[in-house]
């Protein structure tokens, strides 16, 4: 954000800040708001893509079959090349991925995880929710026949939770939220009404300012936000309305602003207002992966799986991939050619693979770490979440290292298990969570997770991690831009290097969502069939 | 609220207040705001009804067949009773109600309308969304199968639109609630930072005041709210960010505080914090009256309908009902008796049959005026608020007397036609829609609709209009308390008279909603089933 803001920003601070809203928002967001360059919003899909010209047979090489790989495919056959997409895991998709009951999982280091939930119950170890405003991803679900579901983000109902915060007792979304608004709303009109804005606001404007706040803020005929029915009809009733005879409701007390300050439980309340958090948000029905699985069946028989890249190589008149059989170690080498090649290879693992592109590229493709990220699947006996507690969806938040549990935004009501998101860890933490075994793990976001939810004790019944720096072919969450990187870097990242162009998540301003993946994938094979049918 | 807030409020400013806050939830809430007795919150339901001890054979008479009448009537049966229900529509549900293509509706006057919507395409005239905390609808939904969906009250995306608001031209939810939110924390900012608040914050609060400031109101480093990536991020961007190369975000421009205060927009940005309007929010799946057709499947072969009441008498043996059939005017008189009698009919109907209950229950059911309301239903040739808008579900506001437009909750990104609520009015004004042709309803609709959305002109596709004045059985949206009413009235209209006890939302502190109709049943049921018992 070096243009939009002085150069007299108080980065300390700010980064505290943000790390408190990246605590809200996911890892993803934590990075890109720090990273102003990479703050993500709606995406610049407007229609399907157009590749008008004729090819005349060119054939394509696309490196992984995540969605920036199948997007490429799906387009570039459709627009008249010859493709061929080679992907080292033995299934589509990459990072979009869910994981249901007797999956299997084997992580780098060897272990396995295999998955005890009950039929139809799932997990998206990657992501796990869509904008309204990713109209690229939303367009291909549409195309494709991807049925969608709102995802409930923010949900009233669910619990902030502070180890510092009113002696570790968990409070409800709406009380801080109902308690923060009304106190700043009379903070504010007291000083409007004490004339110290006399300065800031004119006469006129501080009438329909202090009208705003009393309404906004749930103020009383004094401009005071106090214990009444009114506030109650934001924050909740110490004994709620019914019905017929002793029915009347009785209001609740609210808590004190500076309390509400002090708790730091504010800092949770900002997720909902994020351009990428904001209602409606979608999911898949049944598991993200559907989009995958979705663009797998468009793309049938071009992938072949378990396909190791070891070397790729151009020259002048194509480019030559090396693969070999993921699964075997003592596999024979072989030789793909093309006269082009997408790679969508993540920069965590293409860095590692050797690459004759030119140094401008292969500088940029050094440059980008990757986030650390990890995900807990909690499955319990029964959905005591809604029965208990009546949350429908949505998410908790602590500052314990799990972070949040998400309750799951399907199913609502029904009986028998459920699945929820019992961790989503990011930063520093994230790598210690990841190097613990994958058992001790999910043992942990049982332990800490029963501190909002006593029922975790008795519920549980099995659980599943995955700690993204240890996942075969991804090796981290997503590319971790900063400003001077991006500067120095990215312009040659997303540039055509010869015959080679790359494609990703890594290679957008929408990092680590699937709208940066599709999109970067689009623009990609634009240039290239520019390049080619221009040549 | 009389208890709550000192004689000295002022009535003027508070109503026109409320007025914008009802603009905002519609008139239910509105009212219910207003008196402040009737603020609606969570439900007093824990768990299904107990009703223990033998009623020896004893029968009731149940009068309507809407939520409060069927759910006595299963509720009585189970404990024992000999029951009947006499209904005066042909259908079960009263208010509980929806809409669909070939249905036909005759309001009072005789004006009959065929609903001309595709198939599987509804609109529902009475209650339409079902709030997290009405456990009682919650569980009855629960128990008789009947599945839910998400219900999007908020969207970021939809329109706020005021006539004399930026020169009419709609703005986003999203751009007016960032814009607010930062405009306010800025001047908030301001103050602290000046010294102004050092009366009313401590310095270490101060503190914490700003860094929450900054973080909620998406301030920049010198704690102003600006044009920036930052701010982007919560209102959107001039041009969203993208893939590859080309691809860079650019701001847009906010706000000024003074021109959202003047625009009066931000009333529009209160309802998804009151309490029935907060997320997770539900309606059942196909329409709300799929939980009707539960109820009316559970109590089967019970219900009389075309029974209309003309007198009800009860003696200290029990009570006789003197119905007609409703379809004809010439039908002759019978009498049904029974032991017991619960009338659930609205206060606007009951009012006008004879009945012998002592005077103070007689004087309450004369008391309570009823609610004007009206909804148009409008079918549309595509989804183009989705397809052209990515409008999902939600909301948008404006002062036109349609108050707003609701985007289906459901089938998002569906082909084909769609049908929203192309207007909800209340107030003053339903008076005057409700008096007027049901199709010039519908018109008007129509042509203030196509102030926010220009596709309505080429895309309508029929409507229909429901005023509640006019609807028979009905004769209003809801009973319409006062505190001075419910002081003096309430009690008196909710205890069992001789044999006759009272149900329904106009004897609940939840008025409008079907949780103060269920739990008002619970409530006269448990007592008359004691007075039986205990007799």
């Amino acid at each position: 954000m070096a243009e939009h803001t002085g150069p007299g920003q108080v980065r300390p601070s700010r980064r505290a800040l943000l790390a408190r809203i990246g605590a809200v928002a996911g890892g993803a967001a934590m990075y890109q708001v720090m990273s102003a360059l990479g703050v993500a919003a709606e995406s610049a899909y407007a229609s399907p893509i157009k590749l008008e010209g004729d090819p005349r047979g060119a054939t394509v090489v696309i490196l992984g079959a995540g969605l920036a790989g199948m997007v490429a495919a799906m387009e570039l056959r459709k627009a008249g090349y010859r493709v061929q997409v080679l992907e080292y895991s033995d299934r589509p998709g990459g990072r979009c991925w869910s994981l249901r009951g007797g999956d299997r999982y084997t992580e780098l280091g060897g272990e396995t995880q295999t998955v005890s939930f009950d039929q139809d119950l799932y997990f998206n170890p990657g992501p796990w929710r869509i904008p309204y405003n990713h109209h690229a991803v939303l367009d291909y679900c549409k195309r494709l026949g991807v049925a969608l579901e709102p995802f409930v983000q923010v949900n009233y109902n669910t619990l902030l939770h502070g180890r510092n915060a009113f002696g570790g007792r968990p409070q409800r979304y709406r009380e801080i939220n109902a308690d923060y608004q009304g106190g700043i709303a009379e903070l504010l009109a007291k000083a409007t009404r004490q004339g110290k804005l006399d300065e800031m606001v004119s006469g006129q404007d501080q009438e329909i300012l202090l009208e705003s706040l009393r309404a906004w803020g749930a103020l009383n005929a004094d401009m005071t936000y106090a214990k009444s029915l009114l506030t109650s009809d934001r924050r909740g009733f110490a004994r709620d309305p019914g019905g017929g005879l002793a029915a009347r409701p009785v209001p609740s007390e609210p808590v004190a602003l500076k309390d509400v300050l002090s708790s730091r439980l504010w800092s949770f309340l900002v997720a909902g207002s994020l351009y990428e958090f904001q209602t409606t948000m979608f999911q898949p029905v049944g598991g993200m992966d559907m989009i995958a699985k979705a663009m797998a069946r468009e793309v049938d028989g071009l992938i072949r799986y378990n396909a190791k890249v070891t070397a790729i190589r151009q020259d002048d008149r194509g480019v030559m991939v090396t693969v070999q059989d993921a699964q075997r170690g003592d596999a024979p080498q072989e030789q793909v050619r093309a006269d082009w090649c997408v790679c969508t290879i993540p920069l965590s693992v293409l860095s590692q693979i050797e690459m004759n592109v030119g140094g401008p590229m292969a500088a940029a493709i050094a440059a980008v770490p990757y986030a650390a990220s990890a995900k807990v699947g909690l499955q319990f006996k029964r959905r005591f979440w809604e029965q208990d507690e009546h949350i429908y969806g949505g998410i908790s938040y602590t500052d314990l290292p799990i972070r949040m549990i998400s309750y799951p935004s399907a199913s609502y009501g029904a009986a028998g298990k459920g699945v929820l998101l019992g961790a989503y860890t990011f930063g520093p933490y994230a790598y210690e969570f990841t190097a613990l075994p994958a058992a001790e793990r999910v043992r942990r976001a049982v332990e800490w997770g029963a501190t909002l939810h006593p029922q975790y004790r008795d519920e549980f019944d099995g659980g599943v991690s995955v700690g993204w720096h240890r996942v075969p072919g991804a090796l981290g969450c997503n590319g971790m831009w900063t400003d001077a990187k991006r500067a120095e870097h990215y312009d040659n990242l997303c540039a055509l290097d010869g015959r080679i162009v790359l494609a990703g998540e890594h290679a957008s301003y929408i990092p680590a969502w699937q709208e940066g993946t599709i999109l970067s994938s689009l623009n990609a094979i634009s240039r290239l069939h520019h390049r080619v049918v221009t040549a």
